[in-house]
């Protein structure tokens, strides 16, 4: 499917947009086309972007006191992804973001955004929602991954987000789940 | 101050509304007064209501497998609170919201909520906002914290956060930054 009508189409879920409006929209993204490990975001810059990720796979990921790499957050096809606090607060990122496949981003400047926003007030509910959404994502990994024991996280992640799951390195998705590849490969295993 | 006045000033940090339009949008709220330690929201019941702390303290949590509590968030005055997931999807909580002092909550159906959206799309930047704000306190909490030192945590919170500093109970402050209670007060006495 070509590309800008992927996007037309990711929109029209939340909101409808008329043809003159989209184009509006369309102009002020710009997109990119981010090589395998190549990163959108490093720790220390302050996130200018939103970005949305129209085929991909994207990580946020933060290195501990240990040296061990923490992952807080994936996106793929259809998602967006920025360091909020970063992007609203113009702070630098306490986060990396980078692309763990070629991916195709398109991405939204701040000032850009706050034109279009004065210009096409229902851009306001579209990323209201996507927000509402993007905190969902952020409070499943944060509050709820931490009430399950192991075994439940990956059957929560299967049921919830089975695309990501098929997606994503198992050495990840293990970190992301704060347990063991080993322990993984073993629950795998038993669902086959 | 009065509530209502209260209200309006912090809705006019955002976003200017007319006498009209906040006379509807206040009428759609309702106001309790919370006693200290009653419940906001249970765990397994769905969250229906937006929370606008009026006056006062409320903690969002959740009891571990080993029956420890563990602190998500913290409200104040002018902060909203809720459990996004329950709300939006209308699933069971997996969060306790409860009042830490007798307090004075506004809270809004979301029925009513998507109803002042299509009448005063002014609302939702508004909600664009106070959701980008709630995202970033979640990913202070998850992704910035867990990055830094116990004392660091701590100094974070004076920094950004010195209303809570001040009203929160110690040993739930210790809790929500994963430190000792002793530790903290060792923390709090360095400091003067």
């Amino acid at each position: 499917m070509d590309i800008k009508k992927q996007l037309q189409r990711y929109f029209g879920r939340y909101v409808h947009f008329t043809e003159d409006e989209f184009e509006c929209i369309f102009e002020k993204l710009q997109v990119k086309t981010f090589a395998k490990k190549e990163f959108l975001l490093e720790k220390g810059q302050i996130c200018r972007y939103k970005y949305f990720i129209s085929k991909g796979l994207i990580r946020s990921f933060y290195i501990d006191e240990k040296g061990t790499e923490k992952i807080t957050q994936f996106a793929i096809d259809n998602w967006w992804l920025t360091n909020m606090e970063s992007f609203v607060r113009e702070q630098p990122s306490t986060v990396y973001l980078q692309a763990l496949e070629e991916s195709i981003v398109y991405y939204i400047q701040k000032s850009e955004l706050e034109y279009l926003y004065s210009k096409i007030p229902k851009l306001e509910r579209l990323f209201r929602i996507i927000t509402e959404n993007m905190l969902i994502a952020q409070q499943r990994k944060s509050d709820i991954y931490l009430q399950m024991k192991s075994k439940d996280r990956y059957e929560d992640m299967v049921k919830h987000l089975p695309d990501f799951v098929q997606r994503i390195p198992q050495y990840m998705l293990a970190s992301y789940l704060e347990i063991t590849p080993e322990y993984l490969s073993e629950l795998r295993k038993n669902r086959t």
